[in-house]
């Protein structure tokens, strides 16, 4: 039986993962599809620790060029993370000849052209499923079985994180600080855990998936982004009055006005799919015009679901399909259809602001005036009893109608200087 | 740019709807895979039909030989349905030098073993993602994506047409008779619904998955099956006492004595993924021992959804996937690793009994004599009073703890002879 040859470089929790089944499942994996899928090299620079997998001996190597100078090596898993060394090795991986398969979405967001670029150069490929929505099998999806369907919009849960916290803040009225602790306690959140809730690591996932479901190429930084760490207790409790729960969304969707891209949380009414997203579980919902809404749910990190997600995708390289979606999708290239992405201020949504403000006469009149003034309409409006009558502050919820993102933050620039209002938390309302 | 040509037989809901996405799209798919894919024959029996779609002139015949002798077209789409000539029309295709897709679950649940030989022989392919949930790409999931995984198990809302009558009996209190009348009235059901109703469809798609995901080859005509004609709205009212709404389920589950496989309809906790799937929508939860619950939710029929599954498998066919996915995985082959399906008789279940009784003293004593002779246990039992105190008949519910098929029947076939106990109705229970 043919064998192909896997090096792997990273032996964090996701690679010793992929260890586990490439080399528990080899057999498995070998009937099921033809060929062998054999790692042969581990590349960490510590060698010593015990990951719970046993190699054989000789497999571990602190010198990643045991992997790079070995011609029967012809696939590279890189599990390092980060966009320093592990660009290196992508890169010396493709100019030496070999296909890269990654779960490195900071990558794919930073340098995905000059990467992809780099391996058309070299005639490799670069695969990347485990990147977004871990496990479940979206990128796929989107690169080949939603092909004949122009995408229309995409709402992704693609930080477990995340939604663990807003979850553990829904069900047990939790504040933010504390499902934060717990999501560390749990092993669901890093001891820094700022690229998740400020969002950042849902708005490269973002970025990825507008490259493969409408060709755009945005910079990451620069799309319209909200994260958890805004979120407070009561928020959950004024999401309910309105029939409703928060999660952080990352959407795509496609206007006459252009590609919207963002990134917040978002208030969804309680009954839909995406609010019965609970625990670290992610979920996307893709609408595709032929195919209707296809809704997907599974876990988006942890060790093994994630390194099913790379296995798959070092079995379509061993097996040659790799190549042919690479080779036909183009992405990241020039040569791609593509839509024009929208100019984050002229984004028209529904807002959700809290405003919290001195409880006094006229603060009502204020924001509303103001609102008014820059053609924001108010759909609702919340303020409940305070709690305990001697606190000077009150929470004043507006939920506003579609309102231009710049008319909204021209009449919030007006209640600025106004020193009994501060400035408002800001999330978005679907339906 | 190269261009690949594709043949279509039947020319029905779906085959326009093929028709549509291809002509419609031609430009879109050859921008987007580099590669065009163009459609250039449709045969019929009705050639004159207007279907909706602009036609060259030209594109339709009735002759089927028009597409099996043209040599410049390389894939067939068979559209016809059924096993009569539609096999034959498969057949021919593959003798003739063609790939095919088809949507024909009946035609693969019944002939797959002698058609995959047949196109292993001819060095052609088949291809089928829309003959299983439509439009939700779950077939290429178990192809490609959960390669890595060792499927544990498969709960699949896979007919549409029972789901909605389920679920409008569940919402409208609605009698199963008026559900399906509004099934067929709005399109959901066919004039004659028997084989969705009586289960045979289902039970042909999970013929299907179950070789798909375990390699096991049943004969679906053997699998146990219970279709939604046996559910009266009654059994919603109870379900509803357990906390619990009925979705019919087609189940492959991997356990230490066997592969089981069923179909019926199942109570499901109402805050389950499954109990929320509503409408003609159709869902499958599927469990790899690496990645876990994956849930998959969209159309699982309809013109378009069933389309773009047709279209992503011809464009799979045109980029030479196909061909690497069809011969790595040696579908319904010896070669394949397989699992031994569990006699249907010794499956363990929970079952909900519905008895309809003559309401006199002892009949719940004679019920529950029965059960626990032959080792079932009862779990929770159900009476409620009667709505007219005049009725002869009332219903008592039994929800067993797990028991084998055989047992359970032997209990019930030492009941049949009692002449003021009717024979129940038999549903599954599951968390």
């Amino acid at each position: 039986m043919d064998s192909v040859k896997v090096g792997l470089i990273g032996m964090g929790t996701i690679g010793a993962g992929v260890a586990k089944i490439l080399l528990g499942k080899a057999d498995m994996i070998a009937r099921r599809v033809g060929k062998r899928v054999d790692l042969v090299k581990i590349c960490d620079c510590d060698t010593t620790t015990d990951r719970g997998v046993a190699l054989p001996p000789g497999m571990m190597t602190s010198d990643v060029s045991e992997i790079m100078n070995d011609p029967d090596i012809s696939i590279v898993v890189e599990l390092v993370g980060g966009t320093g060394i592990a660009r290196e090795f992508v890169s010396r991986a493709l100019e030496s000849g070999k296909d890269v398969v990654t779960a490195n979405k900071a990558l794919l967001a930073n340098c995905g052209e000059d990467l992809f670029a780099l391996a058309r150069k070299c005639g490799r490929t670069i695969s990347f499923e485990a990147s977004v929505c871990g496990g479940v099998p979206v990128l796929a999806s989107l690169q080949t079985s939603l092909l004949a369907n122009r995408i229309e919009s995409i709402q992704a849960i693609c930080n477990g994180t995340c939604n663990f916290i807003l979850s553990e803040m829904e069900s047990k009225n939790a504040a933010y600080a504390d499902a934060l602790k717990e999501a560390q306690r749990l092993g669901f959140a890093e001891a820094n855990p700022t690229l998740d809730v400020d969002g950042s690591d849902s708005t490269q996932k973002l970025a990825i998936l507008a490259q493969l479901a409408f060709g755009a190429r945005p910079d990451w930084k620069k799309i319209p982004r909200v994260g958890v760490d805004v979120v407070d207790a009561i928020d959950f409790r004024f999401a309910k009055d309105l029939g409703r729960t928060i999660r952080l969304l990352a959407i795509a969707e496609r206007t006459s006005d252009g590609l919207v891209l963002k990134v917040t949380p978002t208030l969804v009414p309680e009954n839909s799919a995406l609010a019965k997203v609970t625990n670290a579980f992610n979920a996307i919902q893709i609408v595709g015009d032929s195919v209707g809404p296809v809704f997907y749910q599974g876990w988006g990190a942890g060790q093994l679901p994630t390194a099913s997600a790379v296995c798959s995708d070092v079995i379509d390289c061993a097996l040659g399909r790799a190549r042919i979606t690479f080779d036909s999708l183009r992405l990241w290239s020039d040569e791609r259809e593509s839509v024009e992405i929208m100019d984050a201020n002229k984004i028209k949504s529904r807002a959700y602001l809290r405003f919290n403000v001195e409880d006094r006469p006229g603060v009502l009149a204020d924001i509303s005036a103001a609102l008014g003034k820059h053609g924001v309409s108010i759909a609702a409006m919340l303020q409940h009893a305070k709690a305990n009558p001697d606190d000077r502050l009150a929470s004043i919820i507006i939920v506003t109608y579609d309102a231009p993102d710049e008319a909204l933050q021209a009449a919030l620039d007006e209640l600025a200087p106004i020193p009994y209002i501060g400035a408002p938390v800001k999330l978005a309302v679907r339906d």
